[in-house]
Parts: C-alpha cells; structure tokens; sequence
C-alpha cells in the first residue's frame, strides 16, 4: 500500500525472504531469460533501447562477459585484444520503475561461467601506483603483467601462480558482481568503469547471493545493467584486478514506489549496509556513515546522535575498492543492534 | 645473532610464541609491576624519566587509566572534571634497545579494569562533523553527550542505552589498547591523541591479546608508553570515543637488533599487518599497502609485483579510526596466502 | 603541415594572434550568430543535434543564460523558480574535428548581457558547509540566501550588499564562463555541473577575453557547449556561487589535427597554463603539476628534473574551485621563463 | 587596556604601523642582536634554553643558516654533508608572553645573506612523486639533484640554469622565511619541516618584509624560532625546494595580552590573511576560509553567511606548499573590500 510504504523508508521490503540459493524461488514461469554476448555489450550505464522487459517479482537469468570481453584466455595475449572495459549486460527494463521509486535487487544466484580467471596489473591503475588522476613523476613506471587463475569447482577455490617465482597458492572463490547499476540522473551517461550515486562499477563484494540491492530509480524503466564478474577479490582491489571471471547471475527484482535512497544500500537478513561512492576515501565513508545514521534513524527510530554513538561501539566499514574513478566505502551495522524496524509487526 | 637478524627483517621473531592467555608466559619472576595513578600519568609521547626499567623477555604487569583519566563515573559528570585527554602510563625505559633497533611488544593479557564504560560525543571531534582540522560552517553545533556501558564480565558484553529513547543493547566486549607507542623521531615529542610512525593514538583493536607489534626505537630505551583502554569499538570510531575503560595489561618486550621498521607492524601465528598512520585514509592506505608489499617482497621473497597482485586478490584493509589527528589503516594478509619466511628451516 | 604537428605538440598554434578585442578579428562574414533562451538550453554535455556548425578559423557570437536560467530577478525570487542549473548554449558542430584533434578555443570577447547578477548559498553546496560529497552531521543546517549585484558598466564594478547590515561595497567585473566544454569521451554524458577533462563546468577565470583554451575532440564535431557566465569571483568560489550574469561572447575556433590533450590547457600572449580537474585538490594539483611539466619538457624542450625544477620556483598555483563535483586547480608559468618552443622560426 | 582588547580580537594592533624598511623603526637601541651558526642551531620547535631574551616592542636583529646548514656550496657537494634540515636560529624568549595570548612579529626587513641560492630534489620528498606520506610503487625511483642559483643584489634576481641543457633564466627575488614559529601547545615538540597551528615550516612568501604575523602563545616566553630563508619559490613549492639561502632579519615583536588565535594570521597594510595548515589541501583550504570568516565577523562585523558569500566574490586563495608533512593555504581580502573595524575611531 502506497502510504504506508511513504512512512517507513524500506517497509515494502519486510519482512525480508530467505536468500539462500535453496529458498522457494519463484517458479521457472516468471524467470525472464538473456544471453549476452560481445557484440550487445554495453560500455556506459545510461538511457540506451532496453534488451528486455522484466515485471517486479520476475526473476532475471543472464550471464556476463569478464572485465576484458573474455578476450584474455592464456599467457602473451595482449590487452590490445579487449574492445573495451567492462562490458555491460542489459539494459533490463523494468515495468513500471519511475523516477523517485527505489529498484530492489535481490541477488539469488551467481556462479562463475568458466573454468579460470584473469588478473592484470597496468601501468596508470591500481591503488599504489602513478595513475590517470593521482599522476606522480616516475624515471620508470611498472611493467603491464597478467596472472590466471585456474578455479576448481568442486574446492571452490582460485589458485595464484607467481610470475616471478613458483609459488602457487589456492583461495577461496567468493563470487560477487563488479557492476550493478542504472542509468544515472540528471541524463547522465557514466561509463562502466565508474562507480556513482546509480551503483556501477562498485567492486563490492556485497553484491553476492543472499543479499539485497537498493538503487534509485532515475528514468523510467529504471534500465538496469550488471558485468564484471569477480570470483575473489581483496579489500580494496589494491592491483586494479580482482579474479575477473564470467559471471551466470539469477536476480529478482522488486520496486519500492515513492521512495528514494540517495546512495546505494545493501541488506540482508542479519546487516543493513550503507555504501558512499565517491572520492576521497575519506569522503565516501562520509556519505557511508552518514546514510546509514540517517537509515537508523529514519527505520529503526534511534535519534541520530544515539545511532552516531552505537555505529562507533559497532559498525563495520568496509573499503572494497580505491582503485576507479570513485572509491567505495561500505558502512554497516548488525540488525540485532537495533531496534525493532518501525511499523514492523511480528506475525 | 646479529649477522642473520640482519639479513631478514623479523627472523628474530620467529617461531612466534604461542599467543594466547594460557601459554607458557615467562615466570612470574621475571615481571615487572607498575601502578598507575592520575599523578603520574604523562600526556605526550617524548622523552621523559622513565618510571620504571624493563628487560628484553621481561613482562610488564600494569594498569592504565582510561582516556578521561577515569573523572566520568556518573550521567551528569562534567567534561570539565578530565584534566587531560589519553592519560599514559610510562614510560619504560627498555634495557639495550637503541636508535635503529625494533621493538617487540607481545600483549599477552589485557582485561578491563572496572565494571563500566563511557562514550562521549563532543562538538569538534568525529568523523562525520564539524571538526578542528576539517571545519565546517553550522548554524548549530551538535550538543555534547555522554553514554555509560555497563560491562558484564562472565556474559562478556558491555550495553549501550540510548539517551534520547529506551533502547538498550548488549554487544561483546574485546579489549584492546587504543594508546601504545614510544618516543619518536627527530626529537618530536607528541600528543597523546596523535598516532604516527611511533604508534601513539592508533585506536587499533589489533593491540589485542594474541598479536605482537612492532614498532621502531627512537631513543635509547625506546621510552614506552600505553594508555586509552577500549572495551569494544566500531570500525573508524565514528563518532570520537570507544567504550572506554579502565585497563590491567600484561606485556612481554622484545628486541630486533639493528634492524628498523618505519611504520607501525602488527603479527601474530595467523596475519602480518602493516599499519599506515596519517592522513587523510588514502594515504594512510598507501602507506599500509606499500609497506605490506615491501614486508611480503623482503620477508617472504615474492617480487613486489606478485605481492602487489595477491594481495589484490586476497588483502584485508581495517580501516581502524578516522577521528584522531592522523587515521590509521591496517592492511594484512594471512600467513597461509604466503611462501615460507626466507631463512626458515622447519624442525 | 601534418607531419610537423605531430612532432611537436601545439606548435600549429603558434604564432598566436594578438587576443585583445581590438585585434583584427576575421571579418564579420565569417562569424556565426546564435541567440540562446531558455527553450534551447541543454543541461548536460555530451552527445545531442547540433545547433549550427562553425568551420575552423570562424567566429561564434552567441548569448548564454545565467546558471539559473536568468529566473532570479529580485529578492523573494525562488530557488524553485530554477528549472535546471547551468543551461548551456549550443552544441556547436565544429566542421573537421575528430576524435584525437585538439578544439582551440579563443576567447575574443566576452560582456555581462545585463544589469546586475545574483549570487546565492544553498545548504548542501559550498567549500565549508555540509554538502552532498562531504556530508556531516548538524543540529541545524545553515539558511538559504540570496544576493543581488548592480552592475555600473562604466565604472566596470559589481557592488556586494550586505543582507545583515547596511554595508556595501564595490569591487571590479572581470568577465569570464564558468562552463566551457565539449562532448565527452567513452560516450560519457555529464551534467553541467561537472567539470572533467573534456572542460565543463570549471569556473575558472582563465576563461576570459584574450585567452585561448585547448579542448581534447572526444566525438565527431567536437560538439560545444558554454554557459554559466560570471561577472567577478573569489579564488575558490567558496560559497557556491560568483556573480551570476548572462553574458554575451565572441569565441574564434581553431583545430589542432591529430594531437590531442589529455587535459584542459590555456595559453595567451604571456603564459602556459595547464589544469587539473578531479577530486581532491591534491589530486587536481597532481594533474595540473605534471601536465605542465610534461608539456614544458615536449614543447620547450627541457628535461621533466629542470622542468619540476623550475616550476619549483616560479610556478603559479591557482585554485578556482573547490565546490563543484570535481575541483579545479591549474598551474602555470610565464613565458619569458621557459626557452624557446621547438621547432619556433622568429621571422 | 586589557578590557578592550578582550572585546575585539586584535584590536591592540590597530593603527598597524606603516612596514616598509625605511619606515621610522625603533631606535638601535632597542634591538637584540644574535648570531647564529650550526653550532647554536636546533631543529625542533619545541620548549629549549633560551638564547636571548626580548621584550615586546624590541627589535631582533638575527640571521638563520640555510636549510641545509650552509653546508651544500658546489656542484659535487653531498647531501650526506647536510647535519639536519631546516637548522633553527632561537629560541627567544618573548618578556611577558604567557599562554592564551598572541604573539605579533613585525617583518620589517629580511635579506638575502649570500651570494647564492640552492635548489634539491631528493627522491621520497615532493608535490608529485612518490613520497614518505604519499608512497607509491615504482620500477625505478627519480634521482637525486642539485641546482645552484647565483644571485645579483643589483639586479634583485636569481638565475635558474638547467642540468640537462645549457638554458639559463633569471627571475625576480621576493626574500622570505621558510620557518618561523613558537614552542606547540600540548607539551608538543615538532620538527622544524613540520608547519602547524605554531607556525613552522609554513613555507609562506607571506613571511615578508612589510607583513605582521600573529601567532598564538603557547607557553611562557612563547620562545620564538626563524630559519630557512628563501630567495624566490613557486606556489606549492612543487619539487621540495625553494631558492635555499641564508638570510638576515630584522622583526619587531609585540604582544596581545588575553587573547589568542588558533591558527597562523597575517596582516599589512591592504590585506587580512588566515592560515590554514593541515592535510589534504582540501583541510588547509577549509581551515583558512572558516578563520577568514570568523575574523571578518569578530573584527569588521559582517555576518558570518555576508562574510562567506562577500569571500567567494573577492577572495584570494594562495596554496603555498604541498611538499611538508602538512599543507599550507592562505585565504586572504583586502581591506577596502571590508567595513571598518569595530572599535575603529578615526584620527
């Protein structure tokens, strides 16, 4: 009901389902089905002809190529291969997303669609090193280098091979999108390396099965779009690379009518997590902390300077990258630190 | 050996100790006792007479008063009554350590040191307000507060109550240090809010039981230094304070003769972590990832770039405050991810 | 000649004319004139139906509104009365530029097309209140207020009046766009509020009478785009705001075939000048430092150590803004420091 | 008389005296003089004996050492001949300073005590290469130079000549302190490359004859350094250096009893600057426009959102390094732009 989601921010969304990939899924009929490919990849998140329509319950089913259009496959393939940077799947329209809803993203499924992954690190990119917006005079700047990453299935792992020595070693794969978002507002068209206000390239291991995606809605249809899968990732992707893999995703989306989010915000059964997409670091956890005061207070009641003191007893911040054009800052808290959700009534 | 010390970074450190409370902690013979008073606390990090000398193996068995010098007991009581901020207890002066040597610091013990805590919120100090060194016009400050934290000891949990409604919760206590360093460099004496290369004010809830840290000698003695005991603390501290508490520390000192680290380095049997003291938090980033890579490329023989490539796969980044004059960020990776320590010969 | 342009980089632009507005400017046949109002405004850069063309060595004469439309006319005016911020003129299809060109765009001419201009604070925008990129946490926000400047055109002033008390002051015109820019790259749309490498909304004074600004060509006809015209502004243009004025402008275009620039540069008769525009100033300053010196050491010849150097010791540094989505910082040198310009032929 | 002052923050400071050289300064009589040699050098700010006393009014006649100590004279001379950086002249102790009051030091000459300057880049130190606070991961780092700068008296110019060319260019001499500042509060001690609230390595050509600056009184004596004279710098002082030289100075001191400022202030005849000194930029620049304001309003009676709107119409903004552990930006208006100070009475 309309006026009841007005009051409370993320009412719609509760009580929340399940997430775990064995939950009671809606059935096959209602799963809106697309392959992608290089040749209907998409490089900027904006106003583009939609690929498909998708209603608010259904289920999508579609797939992603790798940061690098699947072009790098082995040893001495060259970087002049890949066509463009994170090539996007979508964009997916959504019936009856307008301008001031929020689009709900549940993440119900990923897996990685192939048998290795790829890292590279190069010149201009990465966290530690010269680059395009944080330039410093160099007598030699660091060699381009590529890593593969076979992955085993049945271990669920990725395994690092040194380039400069032999040593190898296996990690868990935690498989998770690099890039989830829509097109921006203010008839913006922002290119897929970037992350902003309308998700993108957010390299945030938060989005991964079991967890809920809020975004706002800009334009009609919302145009949704995702890519850049990752298989495992470090904090801060400090190299510029995480195991970049194809992706196979099963997403369900949901809308909320009405209401807006600012930023993007995650959740889960047991977190609320809010993300500041922006540049300084320092920055983005500004915006991070900040929404998620303004969460607690707006859902959970707490006045906001009591939700500033509990966050500094027991939030979580999470860098998860400082390595695109914007830097992502991930603040969270524990559900059971909070108080019951305003208009929640147990059943 | 000093021939071989000199050759790996922390050779002398290894095997490391079993860690935890139960292991098989030097005689009690070899303690050294201290008591701390809020007369003889100290209120910078410099060179001053030390209270008390403390061997290479020793233990040092003292208590710290907590970062109000333990003058709020009770709503009501005045910011008014705190004669200084982060009162210390020190310094100890460690026999043989010199210019250019490494301190090892084992905590070995640490337990709160009363049945409560307190959290305050004052104008001019957090992440996400008005601040000294990142001002900003306001028609109106927030209003200072104070929240105090019962501690239960046997459930293991302090519990915060709002002030502005009946919410009351319990979350775990992990006690930690948030003040430990020594004298610094270049004649510098420092503030004992102010974390630097020296350690200082970290706020890091890795000076825990169970990690050894590492910090460079800039004086003969070292001049060691701790204080600001910390019940639990959310990631960034966001809003100044922690639960803050009391503490009794049991402490055991090594030294690493001839070889210095420039910035703050934690370890224990799982993780090395390298911290990065400055700011704003990208840099304090750069600082703890170079610092990573360089501690993985000299200790554990991977090139910079495959270092610099695993840890884009596999790092972990704490950001640990983003309140204090410097932030401090801690990255790491786990021992498992790495090839064996150079120099190590299994038994 | 193509081959010796691609030698050296902006040597087609040499010798530059004479600016000044007295200057024997190309006869009146060559220009193309283009009236502006509300209904033709664009709000974003990037790719859209040109409304003219404009060949190499033409002239532009076009209007522009004010950054809000020209809708705030006296006080009691509303925000709401705004339809969008910073309306642009054009795009103007520049005939033969191609992506990789370079856009030089010489400023001849520029007059505040009224009789007085506006200057407001938003909450939410402004060097040193909580805005949307740095937010914090008050009691109360910081009220919304406007200020109207009469313009005397003989005198050649703006006169400031207080809102708070009768003071008044006067203080000279020095006209100037605050948005200039061309079509992005990687298909990016930006809104014109955002200043980036394709120019925009970089509030910089540079963008005045006698100036030449060069422009990278992202897209064919490079599509240009100005607007935001200012009378007089601060260094850093704290609060927001300058003083806001339509304006009418005289622009001649030239291309640079096939060198492109990676960032925005000025020249005239005097100095070098080349900006950064990113997020922090830090950042803006690091692009804008190691432009020029790349540009000192490609174009005059000097090793990038003497160039780094000697701006060390002359280098003007200029912060125009720190209130947009991306600040700008340029840095520059005078002429009369630098050696001569490869490949120059004094006649 | 102390009841006024209290009333009007630098009130006792008005009518400033007329600051040029030839300006009828105190007789010899009341001058201190004071030798100083690397001998008598020291390198923190910090509390230390005294080496002359002075009272307020008194005139310092002195001269500092180079920053390296005098000790680079020729091409071929090593760094490692450098003793310390920034070798400071004093402390002197202010008669009557006692903390919480304001110290004023009147510029009244400085001059260039040498025939030549010196200029470095030292790898690790540096606006935009990898630094200490700022480190990045390179190949292979920049080397470490030298350039020596003769200087004509006549012609009041230094003479850059190239490393890697035979180019050669003179520039005019603006001769200011590169530090200058009192004892920290806190019982800080800071080294003498450190700027700060106590002034410092502030680098500011604003240390100039003609110019007063107000520094607060930290502890009693308020025990006053100077050193690291400079012939001529760049804004930002971008490669670590300016034209290092020895210098003579002559400085009027005089107190504001009671009344303290938190950041450095300068004034002359034309213009009222503030200081903001921190790190990133962002921070200093947001430090300087927030004191600027707040002086505006306490001393010529604007309201603070007059204040900050008048600045971002007239303001100068003056970044004068990038290159020492913390920033340093002036934000500065002249004075006709101002109403009357209070307590202002006409003669």
């Amino acid at each position: 009901m309309r006026h009841s989601l007005a009051m409370f921010f993320f009412a719609s969304a509760l009580p929340l389902p399940a997430f775990a990939q064995s939950s009671a899924a809606p059935a096959k009929a209602d799963a809106v089905e697309y392959h992608a490919t290089i040749d209907n990849a998409k490089y900027v998140f904006g106003v583009a002809p939609p690929v498909a329509h998708v209603k608010a319950g259904n289920i999508l089913e579609a797939n992603s190529l790798d940061c690098f259009g699947n072009a790098l496959q082995k040893p001495g393939d060259s970087m002049s291969l890949v066509k463009g940077d994170n090539p996007l799947t979508g964009p997916f329209y959504i019936d009856g997303a307008e301008p001031g809803d929020t689009l709900v993203i549940r993440i119900l499924a990923l897996q990685v669609d192939g048998k290795q992954g790829v890292g590279t690190f190069s010149p201009g990119f990465g966290a530690v090193n010269s680059t395009h917006y944080t330039p410093v005079l160099e007598a030699k700047p660091l060699p381009e280098r590529m890593w593969f990453y076979p992955i085993d299935k049945e271990k669920n792992t990725a395994t690092f091979q040194a380039l400069d020595s032999d040593f190898k070693v296996s990690f868990p794969v935690h498989p998770f999108l690099g890039c989830i978002g829509v097109a921006p507002a203010n008839g913006e068209a922002r290119s897929s390396i970037v992350p902003a206000e309308f998700g993108g390239n957010m390299d945030a291991p938060e989005v991964s099965a079991g967890n809920t995606l809020y975004l706002p809605v800009n334009v009609p249809g919302a145009l949704f779009y995702f890519g850049d899968g990752h298989a495992a990732m470090g904090d801060g992707e400090v190299a510029g690379s995480a195991v970049e893999v194809p992706m196979r995703a099963r997403l369900q989306f949901e809308l909320v009518k009405g209401k807006s989010t600012g930023w993007p915000r995650f959740e889960n059964e047991k977190e609320i997590m809010a993300a500041g997409v922006y540049r300084p670091v320092d920055d983005a956890l500004r915006i991070a902390v900040t929404e998620l005061i303004h969460w607690i207070h707006s859902d959970y009641g707490l006045s906001e300077l009591d939700a500033y003191e509990l966050l500094s007893k027991v939030a979580k911040v999470h860098l998860t990258e400082m390595v695109d054009p914007n830097y992502v800052v991930i603040a969270s808290i524990e559900k059971k630190y909070l108080p019951l959700k305003k208009g929640f009534a147990p059943r």
